[in-house]
């Protein structure tokens, strides 16, 4: 029970990296909100492969409508939708089930389903399955944007630098056969006080929850997050104020927008961190499985060197997808 | 709908920091189950106030079991337990409907419930409902060991400094009338390789749901965490190999015991970042709602200088909790 | 996990017959609803023992407030009480381990909980645990009636008879060592067309799933129900129409106010059967697992000689939950 | 939130009568299970219109699979399904918007839905999203059958006779242009003791709960059902006594193999009322939404003169699904 998500709004995701199709049925949306394809696609397009410094990997990425959606308004139905993978290449992939690759769920998959888990591209493993969840996003943002809420991520860190360094240093590692980490960095604005949830149900709670199924994140901290556990309460701490049009605010936003789980009205904002790509072109230590001896793996294929660069509109989504079930 | 976790245990925790008691319903545990109450009490005492660098409120914490045992083993029933709330002074919270304390969840708390919510002791937004977290944890903690799976958190970092200086860092705080945040490691062992789940139900998205409902956490990583993201992937990644018994081990352990949302057999090792306590003596900034005006504000009372102290058991419950729920 | 309902209130049941205590923690019920505990205490004192006609353990059945109400009123946190219980005999129960009592659950739930279910007073099969099902149903009548919402229970039949003769015919049974079964009826005014769902949601799915929890339902059907089978389509089709203030309506009301699952705005109308109270005086045929023989079993005290009576407000406090979880 | 169920293995079905196409996605299966695709389809076809005194409506009804099956065997990620609905005619079903079709959820789904629902063939409230629903039952039933568990349904009852006089009854109510209800009467067997739950997961609760989801189902009742409550204890008491073999047995079956909602290891039974099929070609009294004034409906188009033929394997389905989510 690994792909649902959501109380108000629903969301199922399917597929694996090389099945017939993949997708996702959202039940609970509103009946009468009229989608915005082409704005869909667009968002899709931010995670699809085959972009500048990613994956050459050639899907259309393209969502087929399978029912949900009458005159391009929901109707009240779970909207489903599929993507088919039309780039699959199953046979690459049999080798890591005795070599399993370092940093990937082969090993571990292969014992939870007795080694019949669909290896073939990560199976649902992977960062693929990324995609109906960006479909999931792209109508979230849709409504969310109707209320006034913007959510805005932009990568803001990789493999150390930040800034115009980001390119060079994905290229250069890109150049090494080797890959970087990355941050990803997130505000989301327009929520009115009040919203969330203590508890179980917090903001943090639910964001982290969805965050953390983004294959590849680390870390997820809010506001100041790490940095808050080396301050004092007295600079720690964001004073009340009132803004201009009388609207209740604080002077700093260290707590990032979130106050016992609920939100404050202040931006919410937050931290992802994403580890290097684990498929990298240099030789790595392994194990054969077959063998019981250690061995020598080299992956081949184009891979991104820095996952994080596709994650952003992805991080969106996920963000997306919270509020919308807590604002729905 | 705030105060629920879990699949397979299920647990449901109620109260406020001054309501006649506060307590949990943990539904699905194994018929048959011996409670260790004497464990229980010592783990839960490890969270009580009153200790040393800790506020001085008075609770016995003392657990009451109202179901779920016969003959100090588990029935198949649920499992009610309440503690009861001995130590409340309510009066001393009024004020801050209209005077929102920084930090604090009155503003949004009342902006939510329209003006209704509890605001005594912070209601339920008081770390006192941590209590029954950590009833639950001992819980769990006693099944957990029973299969070989132990819990084990510290506070490593406080204020910034670690090791011997964290009593003085923390001490000088208090002095002070300020206070420090701090970070909590953790570290679980036992795990069988193929625990958890890919997606939204990966151990990462669930431990980290339920370390973010812990009051004043801002931040959780998971292995190297947000350091993966500066790091390279021919660094990061950890080599697969064999431990002198053959079983499959890494090398290192970067990626902290999890892959692909699952355990991999490593230890699972996270760390969780702490806010300074935002009740401090120092006068802050903050504005009176019924005037329109700024103010500033003296909280009286006393307060943990350093939350992350007392969260050391709660945070090990809140592990013991989630693995518990998946190895049920 | 077996005494959890619900998605927007969120209702948990503990306890056990003879359990120091029972209780309930209602969930998601909206900030600021003031309750009238005196109505609550009446509701419950309609399912509470000592009645004509009825066991005569006495059990104060005084719900205790534990948390979420403040100066009267819900404070947005959950809503937990606990009923003591104080007039337990357990010695009692210990020979329904080898004799299985006829019709009741000792057998099977020996079975599931590998002995170690708390046998004494049926443990949490007990016919008590419809108490907290009853103080939650008697809360969310006075949210309901706050929408125009009434919901109406009655003892229709009893041993195969109604009207006057069904005092009588409980008398006699009573007089035998015997008892006989009831059929209770229900009436759910003033819901507005439109609210359900469709598919396992459905009005019809969320009620009688809460219905069958109660001890001793054997069948539930809505409108002409088990009737209807037997009818044509031209008879069983209810008509619509425009009521005199220009309303929707339908001329008859075989459909008993759903269609689709959702409602119509006609009232909603089902009907409840009871079996027989199992327990009964007269000697019994069962088994003695431990000698692997037959035997005769002899069951004293006291039992309702038709639990259909005592039924007739826990059905009413089971459709108020299951509308108050729609209409939330 | 409509069609979801399953705590450990977890359906979701998407579609409407007319979209593009309708499917399931199932999640929780075990890895491993090999799918006898053909029997999937032979038990689909039970279902399929076209059959004799069915409606003529032509569906390959083939099922497509998406994802979750490698080489014939779920691989532990969601098995995902898609059905293309063929012979949609949209152009049939305008007119209901203003006049609603009696006993049919034209009406209440149009408030609902505020107008958007998709109305044509009845949308999402179709029969036809039963299909799904056979396909998960069909892949359930696989799965029960290697537990040795069997589920079998048939027609017992339509409109009010038996036997021979079936075939009969439901000719002469399609030459009359009308239609019948009928009875479905099921019989799991080979579920050992001690499955289930007590409370709101109880055996009675599930298995309604998805009954009920069935379109045009009125009634549900277990064991001697509604005749219980005409009986007396002594009558309807199933006393306790060994097979030949040693097993646990009860001497009559009036239980249904439910007691405290677990199984008893005696035959599960249960039967279901279907009301006679909404749409029949006999003219019908209606209102006209736009004009306020009533009207007389004539609706065209050929319909099953009784639904309860074609549901007996929908019966099975649900049987199957909720039975195979407990013994996961």
């Amino acid at each position: 029970m690994s792909f649902d998500f959501g109380k108000n709004i629903h969301l199922t995701i399917f597929g694996q990296s090389h099945s017939k199709a993949i997708g996702a049925v959202i039940d609970g949306l509103p009946a009468g909100l009229e989608l915005d394809m082409a704005a869909v696609d667009a968002f899709m397009a931010r995670r699809a492969p085959g972009q500048k410094g990613t994956t050459a990997r050639k899907e259309s990425d393209q969502p087929v409508i399978l029912s949900g959606l009458v005159d391009g308004k929901t109707c009240g139905s779970p909207l489903a939708v599929m993507i088919e993978n039309s780039d699959a290449r199953p046979c690459d992939y049999e080798q890591f089930r005795t070599v399993p690759r370092p940093m990937h769920a082969d090993y571990p998959a292969s014992v939870k389903y007795k080694g019949y888990n669909d290896i073939s591209g990560g199976g649902h493993f992977s960062g693929r399955l990324t995609a109906p969840l960006c479909f999931a996003g792209a109508v979230c943002i849709q409504y969310l944007s109707q209320k006034g809420v913007k959510v805005k991520a932009c990568l803001t860190e990789a493999g150390g630098v930040s800034g115009n360094s980001i390119k060079e240093c994905i290229k250069a590692a890109q150049e090494d056969g080797d890959s970087v980490g990355g941050i990803v960095g997130c505000c989301i604005t327009g929520v009115p006080a009040g919203v969330g949830d203590s508890g179980f149900d917090s903001l943090e709670s639910n964001l982290s929850k969805v965050l953390f199924a983004i294959p590849g994140v680390k870390g997820v901290e809010f506001g100041a997050g790490f940095e808050a556990a080396a301050m004092k309460g007295s600079q720690h701490n964001d004073p009340w104020c009132f803004d201009q049009d009388g609207s209740v605010k604080t002077k700093t936003n260290n707590h990032g927008g979130i106050l016992g789980g609920l939100s404050t009205g202040m931006p919410i904002t937050f931290r992802v961190a994403f580890k290097p790509t684990p498929s990298i072109a240099l030789p790595q230590e392994s194990i054969d499985l077959a063998s019981g001896k250690s061995t020598v793996l080299k992956i081949t294929g184009r891979h991104d060197p820095c996952i994080a660069v596709r994650a952003v509109p992805v991080v969106e989504a996920a963000a997306a997808l919270v509020l919308c079930d807590y604002m729905l």
